[in-house]
């Protein structure tokens, strides 16, 4: 409104959206998307060959050779379905994954909203509920509010770098079944909005768990190909559940969620993704199908994604410069995670847990009662009018924990790291600033 | 199944998918898309000065200036429904259009889908019901059923080249009424699959008629830049309901629908459009904005919808080039809707209405008696079973009118002109030879 502040322009953090905050897309994808949206193109000869090669057989498996055809059928372009079943199962050292579980999605929040509904019934003490971690992703509270699903919350053990913890798992299984049916539990691995990434025993307590409790698995792994942490990698709860053997890998029920917007990829804008839906009915992968609308889906985002589970390969033309934006990729997320959190924990009244993958930290505040007592009068929770002066103040959009399903006595805010080096400097320093400020006026 | 047939390839020219049947993309459109989602093109000097200058203004209104972000607001991007709106009122002669007016959709029949989910309550005599033309666009029969909302059919006048005719729509409400309660009426002008365009006369009759029987109005204006009918052109009826004055414009409620799939853009593969929501409560607005889904709608459609509605003027360095791949266009379209109605008319058992305007041409079959009894006892409609025939012995694939919610004695087929002509003629050649052969067979 045209007051003065002491900032230049309004730095937005709180969301994943990694071209926003400036990093730039990957070459190969935007090239080839270019060509097979304009192919004349490919008559211009700075493209490098494997740019055309693959935009051409993207084409090749468009209806009439053009993006601007409807989709082959509903579920999609079916050669595209094949190569993500391809990638799934090269990722997972042979574990199989079929075609036909495949299920194309405008965005990972949309097909989870879609089997959330499929889930969603009763009310009250009959009422669906979700096994949710605290924190979680910070869209799902408003999801499941919208879908008429009950938040079961299992606490993360924030002093173990935000694991989870079997008993607690246990624990929040048998004080929700008090009031409403738990049917599933949802996982974010690498963690959204913790940074953490599960190790192999964990996965597999958590599907011995959901076995015995008879509980859909419903499993976020959009980050898979951002981890960064010494020593640790990425294990797909798929491939995990396959080596358990027959007794687990034919019965437990799973849905895996991918997408082109998270990790390397940050294509947010095009809206694209999969799920990858294990033993379930074949009713269910029907309606999942078709309730994506009675059209079919969009052509531009599958071809990302193809991009995505099919990047060069060594010798081909771009494989370098590919190779290379991804190492910088991963990279600048690993040094702007240590950065940050050594920058946060010497801040007096923060603390915060390392991260080992994913592109959020999630900080923990310690503030000082007389910032309570005001947000407890102006009827806010604490941590939510921290970011709302933060904003005004310094022109820093963080987001509250509470958005992360947070509402005890602990206060943490959300931070994306997958920024430009400088743009996150930019952030921390004002976020310190800010923080020193807000604690001596009330000292 | 490995069968010899006695044809090269199959020709599905069942729906509007122009360029599926090899109809090229306006290369301006794709010129645009391209450089914003490869932004090194800028320093390509091969593109037009005025590609480069539309996809920088496009990047600028994008969050971190990349199609890689996310749309500013869950209404998609701002300075692009003020673009539509300033469209509209162009169109329009100068009646104003609201920005706010406008939400973006991913296709034309999602955004319905969303209207009617809206509309739709009861069951038996209180199950809301839709005055629909018959024939009416082939995938709204399966959309109203799967929201539960009843079709109501009105009758177009064949004889009378499709035309809307009054008293059969107060015949059509006045039986309806017994058995649910209609609360909108459904119009697709140009017509989907008639071809038919609505006059000033019959645009005012409807409109008066939704206000004293209080019906919403949604209004299908895809083809509306597709109108090649000897002195007939395209009105919208949100200029004819504002001229008739504010008794008519600030009470009728309507929705105009439109469409990146449909016309001289026939992008069917980016899945982009929009509504016009007039006189609406600002609630339903809310509803049909945050019903798309939990996210921001996918930008390239937006860009894409933005090129449509603001094409290169007069001294741009593309106006020509765009004003000759659109007068092309629209000229195939007009020529070979003459042809193909023509050619259909020489044809014995077969009659066809000429088209003024989208891209379907909507022929009667005049069936033998032994051709309708062999349907009847596969349990089939005539219509259908000659669509599945026509397919086997011809590889040609058209739409039965069973699609367009005709089921009666009276048998149609549909058939999209939006084709290059040697398609198109190769299409009635192979519908002829099946047609003649059909008919001997049953003398």
């Amino acid at each position: 409104q045209g007051e003065q502040k002491p900032f230049q322009r309004v730095i937005d953090v709180s969301c994943g959206d990694p071209h926003r905050a400036g990093m730039p897309p990957l070459s190969f994808a935007r090239q080839v998307l270019a060509v097979c949206l304009y192919p004349e193109l490919l008559k211009e000869s700075s493209f490098p060959v494997d740019v055309r090669q693959r935009a051409e057989k993207l084409l090749g498996a468009c209806n009439g050779g053009s993006v601007g055809s409807y989709s082959a059928s509903s579920c999609g372009i079916p050669q595209i379905q094949k190569s993500v079943a391809e990638f799934i199962t090269r990722r997972d050292g042979g574990v199989a994954s079929d075609p036909e579980d495949i299920i194309f999605s405008s965005g990972s929040q949309k097909t989870l909203k879609l089997v959330l509904h499929l889930l969603s019934s009763g009310q009250g003490p009959t009422q669906t509920g979700l096994l949710t971690p605290l924190p979680c992703p910070h869209t799902l509270p408003m999801l499941l509010d919208e879908v008429g699903v009950k938040l079961v919350p299992y606490q993360l053990l924030e002093e173990r770098g935000w694991a989870i913890d079997l008993e607690e798992l246990h624990r929040a299984l048998k004080a929700a079944r008090r009031h409403c049916e738990p049917r599933a539990i949802y996982i974010s691995n690498p963690g959204n909005p913790t940074g953490h990434v599960q190790d192999l025993k964990t996965i597999e307590e958590v599907i011995r768990f959901a076995a015995s409790e008879r509980l859909v698995l419903l499993v976020e792994e959009v980050y898979q190909d951002s981890v960064f942490g010494q020593d640790k990698k990425f294990l797909s709860y798929k491939k995990v559940l396959f080596e358990m053997g027959a007794s687990f890998s034919e019965s437990v029920e799973m849905v895996s969620f991918h997408s082109i917007s998270a990790g390397t990829m940050g294509e947010c804008g095009l809206r694209g993704g999969y799920m990858e839906v294990i033993n379930m009915d074949l009713l269910v992968k029907n309606f999942l199908t078709s309730m994506q609308g009675p059209s079919s889906p969009p052509v531009l985002p599958q071809l990302a994604l193809e991009i995505m589970v099919n990047p060069p390969s060594p010798g081909d033309a771009s494989y370098e410069v590919f190779t290379q934006e991804i190492l910088q990729k991963v990279e600048t997320l690993a040094q702007n995670a240590q950065r940050a959190c050594e920058f946060l924990n010497a801040v007096p009244g923060m603390s915060c847990q390392p991260a080992m993958g994913g592109v959020f930290l999630y900080p923990r505040l310690h503030l000082p009662a007389e910032i309570i007592q005001e947000a407890q009068r102006s009827g806010l929770r604490a941590d939510v009018l921290y970011c709302k002066k933060l904003l005004e103040e310094e022109g820093v959009c963080l987001g509250p924990g509470s958005e992360n399903g947070h509402d005890d006595e602990n206060y943490h805010i959300r931070l994306c790291i997958s920024a430009p080096t400088a743009v996150l400097e930019d952030v921390l320093k004002r976020l310190r600033s800010f923080h020193l400020w807000i604690q001596d006026r009330h000292h």
